[in-house]
């Protein structure tokens, strides 16, 4: 810490990270994909040769956690080991391998008076990135960034600063040894807290903030952001049983929604049952459910198909549980489905199974969310399984980027008119 | 004003023109493009049938126009007649030729486990549009707005509120006519200053707020929005003549860029020579801007070859004159165009005048503008000249929208994926 405990202005600092972070940018903007592409697999070879400093730092920070007040799923997130070390070198490979979307031309047309217009993809220019503890998330958004030509100021949490700071030194070792300004990828060298207020300030050097972490952090960033912020928020994803819906893929899906992963935005927080099948559905669907250790709230008329469950209020049917937590409803119709997903849900993820083709057409059509399902589980709303090959977080925004975030939502475009001395009438 | 000036609650009032336009968006969302279409085809005869009525209102506006300080330029721009609602009428049928964006398939693939992901374009949803004395722009937003199967809030300038609201009817009157919510346009019926500041705060309501006026609007609407804006900022335009330039083709560009329609953001206002060509082009390109009456604001080196000229400030190369004048300066190479255009200029347009392609092709990569011309006039970025259709306005933005701004750039997308009960393994 010797750098800051030296530097008494949090501001001055920040403003000097947020400059070299802008210049470093405008060369980034031309480096070539191969010039980028040298520096992922470098960076791997590093992280993969001198693991050992990353491991001791992590120790260090693992010592630290538990008067942080960690929770051991937090530690567990927290800790290295030399396999998770692989794991974080090897998704740098694979970012390697994708196209480098920098200069990709869009689309193009050629106008009537002979101009050559084209739409060019250019980064976006600086991502101020603030995430939570867990230490490969520092790797992957510096590759991310880096890879679609931006510059990147990563604020990590202070519970993972020592590990944070070992990739890091690793990464800017590689930039620097293939020629791409250090600058390039910089690690908020402070646990100032009011350190982010003033990055969220300098819109005149970074383009765009991304926030992940808990619902207080993104509320934060929103209020006192003066550039554009990409939001990571809530997800209360339903999905919604048809009843024209297979009922033993209905089952798999809802389990698979609910179970597979219940602490991620992108699971299903909340079941709608067409009335026409809730009978034949829902006890089964409770035995099951309840084999698994979900919690089920529900509405008076599912209550009476699932037994154990308790009643749900309003509230729970707005909810983000994040946990082994249902809640469950049954509609008379599409209609009632559809709209109690508007009022109720958070636009990110919502399935229907059937059989109807009809139901899956309204369905895709109606519902605004960020993904829509049909016929799958509300878990494949994401970057991988999209197909985009990495991604920086899951966009609740309609603005920009919606839904998963890869390579390609952190560029912008910009017109490239080729003439033959053409003026304007 | 009856419905007014008996609502004495602003805030209630905006909340309600807000909420109406949420609901009304829902419809529009999944609004065919034929009924889309057959509202514009309606609108347009409506207008020709009944401009008399428009035209009434409009010698309303004229004759107050005096009272709220216009120019004869203002009060022109506020002027309409038969001809010019003939171009109003024939714009809205122009836009019903143009292929509707919504439901479009931007891309899509089949992932390994079969599931088919496509990312289908949807509306954003409520436009908040706040513009100046152009009665035209009315109709024109609008169209625009449905079209892209957005609801709309038009907020004009007070000098237009006849004239407005005589098109207003008129809109609404044919939404109504072809079954579509007449809450789809709504007109703020309030010239009360506030109501501006309680729009800007419904973020719930509205998804993008567009200003389109003079810089303190738009610096208003930055400090006080709470959602995302599309702005349409300043336009500091440079012509740079390269060594390699064909000189006969740079005068023409550089006449044509600055002298065709100076009052506007792609007019250029900086004219950058290189200096090996500055002796042979700076004296005739004198000659012919002093004879179409542009007064020069020129370097140390420029000035010398530019006889009658003034010496530039610094503050001249940053100005966005909007008018008969003109900044030059003379560089030593490409290099130091590409560091003026970077420190100096606005990322608007940005034009070069070579036939060296490596030159070019430099520029086009380096030059971060929103729109960059090689060979070409910087008058020539409008959504017209690029192909858009029509165009609410040119965004100086890099986040979502940049450039012109046409029925692609009011929109989002969804992801949705269908399956045949795949679950993440």
């Amino acid at each position: 810490m010797s750098t800051i405990s030296e530097m008494t202005d949090v501001a001055a600092y920040a403003a000097q990270v947020a400059r070299a972070a802008k210049d470093a940018s405008r060369r980034l903007a031309v480096a070539s994909g191969q010039q980028k592409d040298q520096w992922l697999c470098r960076a791997a070879e590093l992280i993969r040769a001198r693991g050992g400093e990353v491991l001791a730092a992590n120790q260090r920070d693992l010592e630290a956690a538990p008067g942080y007040g960690l929770s051991t799923a937090a530690i567990d997130r927290l800790r290295l080991s030399i396999a998770r070390l692989e794991s974080v070198a090897s998704a740098l490979e694979e970012i390697a391998r994708l196209p480098n979307p920098v200069g990709e031309i869009i689309d193009g047309s050629v106008r009537p008076n002979g101009l050559e217009v084209s739409r060019v993809r250019v980064p976006l220019g600086v991502v101020f990135f603030i995430y939570e503890s867990r230490p490969n998330v520092t790797a992957d958004a510096a590759a991310i960034c880096v890879k679609s030509g931006n510059a990147v100021i990563l604020r990590g949490g202070k519970e993972a600063l020592h590990s944070n700071r070992a990739l890091h030194t690793l990464l800017a070792l590689a930039l620097d040894e293939v020629g791409l300004p250090a600058a390039a990828v910089q690690l908020v060298e402070t646990t100032d807290r009011s350190a982010v207020g003033h990055f969220l300030r300098m819109n005149e050097y970074i383009d765009v903030t991304i926030p992940r972490g808990g619902k207080s952090l993104i509320e934060r960033v929103m209020a006192e952001a003066t550039m554009p912020v990409i939001k990571h928020y809530d997800g209360i994803c339903h999905v919604y049983v048809d009843r024209a819906a297979d009922l033993e893929m209905a089952r798999a899906i809802v389990v698979n929604s609910k179970c597979q992963r219940p602490g991620v935005c992108n699971a299903a927080e909340s079941l709608l049952v067409h009335a026409a099948i809730a009978e034949r559905f829902l006890p089964d669907m409770a035995r099951e459910l309840k084999a698994r250790g979900v919690e089920l709230r529900c509405c008076e008329r599912s209550r009476r198909l699932m037994p154990g469950s308790r009643a749900a209020t309003d509230d729970d049917y707005r909810t983000e549980f994040l946990d082994l937590i249902l809640s469950v409803r049954v509609v008379d119709d599409l209609e009632q489905a559809l709209e109690h997903i508007d009022s109720y849900g958070s636009h990110h993820t919502d399935a229907i199974v059937t059989n109807d083709l009809q139901a899956a057409q309204q369905f895709a059509a109606i519902v605004d969310s960020a993904a829509v399902m049909v016929n799958a589980s509300t878990r494949f709303n994401d970057g991988g399984a999209f197909g985009l090959g990495a991604e920086i977080g899951i966009s609740t925004d309609k603005f920009h980027a919606r839904g998963p975030c890869g390579l390609r939502e952190l560029t912008s475009y910009k017109y490239v008119a080729r003439g033959s001395g053409q003026v304007r009438e």
